[in-house]
């Protein structure tokens, strides 16, 4: 990594670059950590992130219109941009202008728990959005920013500045920046089991058989209720 | 344009063919008219459609089952058909012989508050279906046509017979017929300051510094609240 | 078919494919069988699937975590897994080895009353899922099974071990096995006739005559609610 999420950071991010969201979520699990954001979905399957968070927090307008945000051009590459509009899907937050400048500036994605638009720009562009769907209907003079890098919720999750956010096909994970270490090093061993019971099974091996060989059920036991 | 529609209107059409919806929708919030339809979404994202409504409305059926309709073969070619089904998700109001009549008389597409079947058939000819789903259980039996030509409900907007439609990945926006060119200018200005916006960001502007050359946020400013 | 789903399912297997869902779900209303699974829709629009079912039922777990379920290896290949886990969004009951085991012994696809996981593996093998969506949270030690081989409810609609599954592009039909052969009759004469009106209208028909000479709304008439 030559970006400027800092080298810890860094080395985690390039950790979960190697992993799925189903093995962060086992890990999350096991750890007793809740960390699976409901609902916000990639806007193609093909979309991939991970990156730590820069948070923002958005409210209706009252009699102040307020600003929409100006945050964009502050942004250090890599960094995975967190939206929180508290699921409306009526008042986009990302559009055009913001995919192309995060596009251009590196900025390794964005999670909205809200709707944007403009949505083939980020397909034309690859840039990946993951939200709860798109429609066209700016936020302006709708919501407004309440505040940056604050705690916010994401799918029901709640997303601190600098926690570490894993997206694929399947949705999206938060890990907490202070156990990054811990989780991803038990999804690696869930994956690799995964690895294992799957060349097991394609070699024509019954699941079970495969399964208990790889001790997999236990990997994913967990040390206390996620729900 | 060659089509029937009337030329003033095929004139309005061909403008809308050079905007996204999300020009017109920031149009319309500048002009204080609610047009923007929730929830109705392409089949396929490569979908766009532009043109004047015919509007029909169902009901459920009472004792009398009444018809599902044989409106298509009276059409103008470039017509948008607008079904209104009350978002109905339990029983289609358009599937493959309709997709097969409309695709060969040159329709311009269909926008449905409810759902559509055979989706398959609306791809493979490429005729553009907007709807809030797709299911494969027919509305015969279920609802009739209540009316022809009379104003409806689309994702919780007002579409009058002959309003204009446009569709695009974010979804569809209505504008009525008597605005259409106001509105059509005003959408216009808002993709050329974007356009040069993208342009100066492309090329390294901060998205801030772009956006006031531009003098952006006036455009979107809004007369009075369009929500 | 040298599958062992029996000679009989066999057939209708058979016949099930040279249908489309609108087909059977049309012959159904028609015969006042209620069929159409709602909500349950292919993880890829190219995906297809028919076959018998072979059910499972799910419920939260207690105090006993239970077992997600270790029945994949003893399945016969062309059986289709019915997966009725209460509509819930927020615990998978399938993934990855699953899927890899079921593409490797021939299973004719899943549908789920509920979320899938590892979306990405189903759609790199083919392998066809239907779902009410997709999520990466696992089911263990969320969910157990409660019953093998029981009634189950997908979609709104009963489903008994080795009624037939036809599923398409617009979602799932279940067909009760004693009413297999009734069904797949009706739905054949539903196929052909609009086959014919279809060849009519892409020649220049109007609809309104190529429904008239192929006598299609009788065809689709009820014989009583299936509502």
């Amino acid at each position: 990594m030559t970006d400027t999420v800092g080298d810890t950071t860094g080395t985690a991010v390039t950790a979960l670059r190697d992993l799925d969201t189903s093995h962060v979520s086992d890990a999350l699990d096991r750890l007793g950590i809740a960390g699976q954001c409901l609902g916000i979905m990639p806007l193609d399957r093909s979309f991939r992130l991970a990156g730590p968070a820069f948070t923002v927090r958005y409210v209706p307008v009252g009699t102040d219109p307020g600003s929409v945000g100006d945050y964009i051009d502050d942004l250090d590459p890599g960094t995975v941009v967190v939206l929180d509009n508290a699921g409306r899907m009526d008042a986009t937050v990302w559009g055009d202008l913001l995919t192309a400048t995060a596009a251009r500036g590196g900025i390794g994605g964005t999670v909205i728990d809200g709707v944007c638009r403009d949505s083939d720009r980020a397909l034309e562009l690859g840039y990946p959005v993951y939200s709860r769907g798109r429609w066209m209907r700016t936020g302006k003079d709708r919501v407004r920013v309440d505040g940056y890098q604050v705690p916010v919720t994401a799918g029901g999750v709640r997303v601190e500045p600098g926690d570490l956010l894993l997206g694929d096909a399947d949705g999206v994970v938060a890990v907490p920046a202070s156990r990054a270490d811990e989780v991803i090093a038990v999804a690696g061993q869930i994956r690799d089991a995964e690895n294992r019971i799957r060349a097991d099974v394609e070699q024509g091996s019954p699941l079970m058989t495969a399964r208990a060989i790889a001790g997999y059920h236990t990997l994913q036991t967990r040390t206390r209720s996620a729900d």
